[in-house]
């Protein structure tokens, strides 16, 4: 996908070096809508927040937000009163060379955690980042989001509402015990939808349930996980109605790109050889499946096995009866692909066993647990746990 | 500690080779008393329990037992109603040899899953065994019970009741990702105090919380884990009672020694460079540190951290923020031993950081962490995630 050309009238987009990261590369970005767009968030439920999270949560409460400040390379988490006092500083320059209202611009930073940002060099740089602003530096963004991400994330799509075309850009970056310190998930959307903020914030939640929530490396997450969404009304279709069947084209829409983001983040995991789609079916409830796929996605014991290909369907039996679930041993299925590999709990031998071994040799793949308790079910998407986690994780500022 | 020469009057030894494991090492273990002893046991609360743990759990029932048997290099576990009967079989020709009833026959595994036992094997070796017993084979048992161990793990005490010297044998298999299959805990403890299986329940218990149940090297629970005691009462001192200091005496003696073997479990644990004690207090509730102190012990970043050696404090924080209790993250501190690396919520600067490097370098180390909250406390044992832990369980069967 070539995203230099794709537009969303009214967005700006600019990001520069500001030296925070050792490398030289870019490390300021900004998104910026020419007229307040409503807008919606979500943020880490970690208690430990970092700064700007802090000051997003409360600024994305005015239902309108008129731009997003990202740096990485420097978390500004665990700072205490200097990081908010550095953050308010931050937003009082981008008032004053962007002429908007500081309770309109949101913060969000990535990186190190416990270090004060460099805030002179970023006080320096904000002139020469707006400046920079252009509706095509989209993918400079993306760049300057990037961690130990090694591809860019990002996504875009479209529909018709009313008549009207519109649009959607979503960008991300990784998940997964990023380097130098935490799991920060950030991803921030844009739109020239028409859609109040009340409403966005109900359609992105439960967009981000089905994809961001859906994705697991390590069981981590990190003081400064962030989505964020802006949509300045300029398709000029009627202000979307929950509802309508409008609504639900715009939710699918935006469905879409997130799922790609968050397949994107699994693939691009720290270390990752594998990603698995957990599939828990026939649980007492959506609730039991749920805890059993995570208990399963969670095991050290299964994700190294995935990581050495091996078929070892103990661990996963081990794995949900530690899950706090009702189940029955005896009545357990599982399934690598369409292999099955336990029948009512017992292994189905070693002709089985060497095909679903074939199935553990492929990049993705899908397990399937069927508990025979109830109507329950829940996926998520997850990755193995390889030598290289080890060293990335165990190697950082040494 | 030399055990040959330890021996409890009525306890009788055996162990020998039945070829289960590859290498011709023992594997068959069996612990006699001539006379029925009161019992008292404790079994893996995985819904997955293995046939021998669901035999066992049943006859401890009757409060008194005579005889514990014992394999490695099978679990069987996931063997379904097949694996009852071979546990059945096994037991009735002990009973045979033995001369003494089923029902006071237990049994234990440990090693690959959802493999019928070589019933046949063990068959033949069961007279064998038998004619083994012997009162010193304490050490041969020990070694018929390890798996990826590299050391035996045996301990003993003894104290004076009512005049009487009262003497306590233990001994463990490692916990934490035991090869082949899963971090199956096995302890084996016999006395020859006089206590009968009510109290001795109680006391067994309450000792476990405090020693087996407070280590954890990846938060893994196996099918098969067991803590199993017999007591004699041959030291022919009174029956302790649970209200006199007698019975303190007793579980001080018992306390010392899970609490030994326990350091051996994590200090062997697969792959594991690194011994850390947990210790959070100041937390809101005794249960809230114990939510805290496991939070910290499984994470995989901070694991890895201890791996790398990194005083990654930032890492540590916010595993405390997702570990669903009551915090405040302005007043949290966290020591390495006994420097400050953390104070209200924020690093106290690279000189203690370099300080705290050191501590790191050692291989064993406390962390404490206080929450400033109330006055619940809780500590655990636990291990760093290294390289070879995931070598090791990632190269099983390939």
């Amino acid at each position: 996908m070539n995203f230099a050309h794709f537009k969303i009238p009214g967005f700006l987009f600019s990001a520069i070096s500001a030296g925070i990261k050792k490398d030289g590369k870019k490390d300021l970005g900004l998104i910026y809508s020419e007229t307040p767009a409503h807008v919606a968030g979500l943020f880490t439920t970690n208690k430990v927040k970092a700064a700007p999270v802090l000051i997003s949560m409360e600024r994305i409460k005015e239902g309108s937000s008129q731009a997003i400040f990202v740096n990485s390379g420097n978390a500004n988490a665990c700072t205490g009163q200097r990081g908010i006092k550095d953050g308010y500083y931050i937003s009082s320059l981008l008032s004053k060379e962007l002429g908007i209202k500081t309770v309109h611009i949101l913060l969000s930073s990535t990186g190190v955690i416990g270090v004060p940002l460099p805030i002179k060099k970023i006080a320096q740089k904000i002139p020469e980042l707006v400046r920079g602003l252009s509706p095509d530096g989209w993918a400079d963004v993306v760049e300057a989001i990037m961690t130990t991400d090694t591809q860019p994330k990002m996504e875009w799509g479209s529909c018709r509402i009313r008549g009207k075309r519109v649009k959607l850009c979503g960008m991300a970056k990784g998940a997964g015990m990023i380097c130098p310190n935490l799991a920060t998930m950030l991803s921030f959307l844009v739109t020239d939808a028409h859609i109040e903020s009340l409403l966005l914030q109900k359609i992105l939640k439960e967009v981000v349930e089905l994809t961001y929530n859906r994705i697991t490396i390590d069981g981590e997450m990190s003081t400064n996980d962030t989505v964020l969404i802006l949509a300045n009304g300029r398709a000029d279709h009627p202000p979307l109605n929950q509802k309508d069947k409008d609504a639900q084209i715009f939710k699918s829409m935006l469905l879409e790109v997130c799922q790609k983001l968050a397949q994107q983040i699994v693939r691009d995991g720290e270390g990752v050889t594998k990603v698995i789609e957990i599939l828990v079916q026939g649980a007492k409830s959506d609730e039991e499946a749920k805890r059993a796929a995570y208990g399963i996605a969670h095991s050290p014991l299964v994700k190294t096995a995935f990581f050495g290909e091996d078929a070892n369907w103990g661990r996963i039996l081990s794995a949900l009866g530690h899950s706090d679930i009702s189940m029955n041993p005896n009545r357990v299925d599982i399934f690598f692909d369409e292999v099955p590999i336990v029948k009512n709990g017992m292994g189905t031998g070693s002709k089985l066993e060497e095909r679903a071994s074939k199935v553990l040799k492929k990049r993705t793949f899908k397990l399937i647990v069927h508990l025979h308790q109830g109507k329950g079910r829940f996926s998520i998407l997850t990755s193995d746990l390889s030598l290289d986690y080890v060293k990335i994780n165990a190697s950082y500022r040494s």
